[in-house]
């Protein structure tokens, strides 16, 4: 194997965190390659977020209408929202991808990068050196629970459920949080009848209302919601037959497809980690710069999905501004400097379901269980104003976690229509540590659903 | 006239800025009496934010759906539109108002309110003494402009434009502002045909960006716009003939109802400030507690639109917080503490439009004009992904104004569809004055359309 091209930075993996490492490192002056074995863009473009929301966006928009009096006739017509689905997913094609990366001056390979040493990676046979730093952006697959019969079912991933070409007549979904929320949402809406089957309660990492909510709200929708139960046995009839899920609580679900939705494993299996002493299969734990801390001579990162901090595009996204910025500045000799306000507690989430549930920050209870002394403020998201505008009979609700030693907000969480764009403001109060008494003169504009901020500050006591 | 009360607090003037000052104060511990003289609950409730909005989400609403694939249908039905507004502005009846004001344990009683002399006010033949403070918030008149004919003509003020029982045939519209703008794109969408007049660009006290597009988009609704131009006469033909408005280009416009909306003047003509030495009809210029610099004594605080400072109903009950705050403070032997980060241009605005204008801030211009070394910050806010899924084919634009001396962002204005709930996130990072450093920090949820902050700050340069 013969070294044919050397690097300032190798990224194994071309998804949003990949393309910003490499986009990073170029702007500081770097060269860099990225190694891609699928679609550039990777799962957020083709089989997660784009096209999941795009899904989402016409059952949103179609039920925003129709809970306003003086709307009339909002339907949805599931053919148009597939089609819309499949523009925004590029129709699994990525030429715009490469075409941006060619603007950015990162150099492409195709094929299955594996590390093979100490700064080298193989491609296609053929051997890359990193004069600086290799960077692991492969990102995550889904997992399959160890269900006896699933995986002989064939069962759908967040790959197939996001791409389906038409809406299964039954579909059976394993497992409660994010995604199998979102899914059953968009699904039961386009015509599918919905089977969710989650072990605990909905969106379990969430604060517990949320959950209720949107567990409310699927059932109005038509889900069949099936909470405290799991599947004990899956069975597909034949080829093309029937799927039999049997449950803990003897009772049994048919459908015509089922989706695994219980979790992701990391995508490290074959990318090499052994010949730099490093565990196949693993996770890979980073520090604040996101070196991989078990890795000797301080040469590889790893962001996104795979180093588990967060299993979110925005913060695959964030880490790697930091980690392209961090290989920039040890190429030029320097310590990075931009971590100082990193703060790995500031996550936002957005969930679109219906209500949407936007989150900063740890819930109460995590917040309580990392010993933070804290006061819980709730509201009625339906009390505010805008939000009475924005439907009838709104129903949501808000919470803001205090620390009441440093008196800042740092968390809260949202469950309304709408509410995923109010996270933000929260996110901003959270990362910025802006002191409540400080930040009671950002007056929301009235009559927006932001005033919710300003209502839950009255019920604090400001 | 014999004294029949006395109370800590006289507010005269029970609109939103009138109920929270009373509710402050009597919420540490004062004794309030609140006049009215109209409906409990003010402009705002009746005849100005409640009503014009509950007009305007079905129309955005709608539209809304209307531009996502896969949504079919969506169309308005005016009858149901004036249903809902009517019960958003609660039939012209403030029983609710009431009850809320027996709730916070404030004194209503309904009159004319006058001031005679320091500390006391006359309604209906009594007097009330004041202990601490009388605070003005009678808030403000549309100003019906020198045009010859128009007053005779009968005009629609933002009241009757508000409350109208049905739509007209034809409207024509006076003035380019927030008003005309945003009753433009209602009663346009609700089968009326709307000229609109304007002297100057629409929206003038906002970004260039902002009014061209909202401009674009009541062309495109249909409304004749003429901008630039202004009405030299106005005539009505007989009592119930149409109104026919001549304009200094040499054209004519034809309507059955003519609209004013070219600012407000201070309803302060008939409450007795010549009494203690102050000019009826003015405006009552403010400290930073509220308290009217030109009264003697210290006693006499004006809150809302009557002090000029910003005519929105947000801005009006902040600083009835600070004023209900400073009375209470100032009754206890204590200069009040809580104006420390009051920061005046810290002032958010949401146009509800099609596309909505948000704004936080001074405009780039303005800024200049203050002498502020500042650096502008343009991007497409149609660009970002969350975006383009919330609407096929979004047309927006972001503006970032930042301080280059404090690196700190104080000024933001977004226009396009949901622009509205997006500003919040920068009015905590104005008010909050969190540095651009830090910001970088708070994460936007992806695909959520609030992006636009982090694609701003990129495009700085961070």
């Amino acid at each position: 194997m013969s070294v044919t091209g050397e690097y300032d930075v190798v990224v194994i993996g071309a998804g949003p965190a990949g393309e910003n490492i490499a986009d990073r490192a170029v702007r500081k002056g770097l060269t860099a390659a990225i190694i891609e074995s699928e679609l550039v863009g990777g799962e957020c473009s083709y089989w997660a977020c784009m096209p999941s929301k795009a899904l989402l966006r016409p059952v949103t928009a179609a039920d925003d209408a129709r809970h306003v009096e003086g709307v009339q006739g909002a339907t949805l017509d599931p053919a148009g929202v597939l089609d819309r689905r499949d523009g925004f997913a590029s129709h699994w094609k990525d030429d715009g991808q490469v075409q941006w990366l060619a603007g950015a001056h990162i150099d492409l390979i195709r094929g299955q990068g594996r590390l093979t040493g100490p700064k080298t990676v193989s491609v296609n046979g053929t051997e890359l050196r990193a004069r600086h730093a290799v960077a692991v952006a492969t990102g995550s697959d889904a997992l399959i629970p160890p269900v006896p019969g699933l995986a002989e079912a064939r069962p759908w991933t967040s790959r197939e459920v996001t791409s389906a070409p038409a809406a299964p007549r039954r579909l059976a979904i394993i497992g409660g949080g994010v995604v199998g929320c979102e899914m059953a949402t968009a699904w039961q809406a386009l015509g599918t009848q919905v089977t969710l089957i989650a072990r605990g309660r909905l969106l379990a990492s969430t604060e517990e209302f949320a959950g209720k909510l949107v567990g409310d709200g699927l059932r109005q929708a038509g889900v069949d919601v099936r909470a405290g139960v799991s599947a004990t046995a899956v069975h597909r009839a034949g080829d093309r037959g029937p799927v039999t899920l049997t449950l803990d609580d003897g009772s049994t679900v048919e459908a015509d497809e089922v989706l695994a939705a219980t979790g992701r494993t990391p995508r490290t299996t074959d990318i090499g980690l052994d010949t730099v002493g490093l565990e196949p299969g693993s996770w890979l734990d980073v520090d604040s710069t996101m070196r991989v801390t078990a890795a000797e001579g301080g040469w590889l990162y790893a962001t996104g999905d795979v180093n588990h901090l967060s299993l979110l595009t925005h913060m695959g996204k964030y880490q790697a501004r930091i980690c392209g910025d961090a290989i920039a500045a040890r190429a030029a000799g320097r310590e990075p400097a931009t971590t100082a306000w990193a703060d790995h507690t500031a996550v936002p989430q957005v969930i679109f379901t219906q209500p949407e549930v936007a989150s900063v920050g740890p819930t109460a209870d995590q917040a309580r269980a990392a010993g933070r002394n804290i006061r819980v403020v709730d509201y009625d998201l339906g009390a505010v104003a805008g939000s009475k505008l924005f439907a009838d009979g709104y129903t949501g609700q808000a919470r803001m976690v205090v620390d009441e030693d440093r008196r800042t907000m740092i968390g809260a969480t949202l469950a309304g229509p709408g509410a995923g764009e109010l996270i933000h403001a929260a996110t901003v109060a959270v990362a910025g540590q802006v002191p409540l008494d400080r930040l009671w003169h950002a007056v929301p504009s009235y009559p927006t659903m932001s005033e919710i901020w300003l209502r839950l500050l009255e019920t604090y006591g400001l």
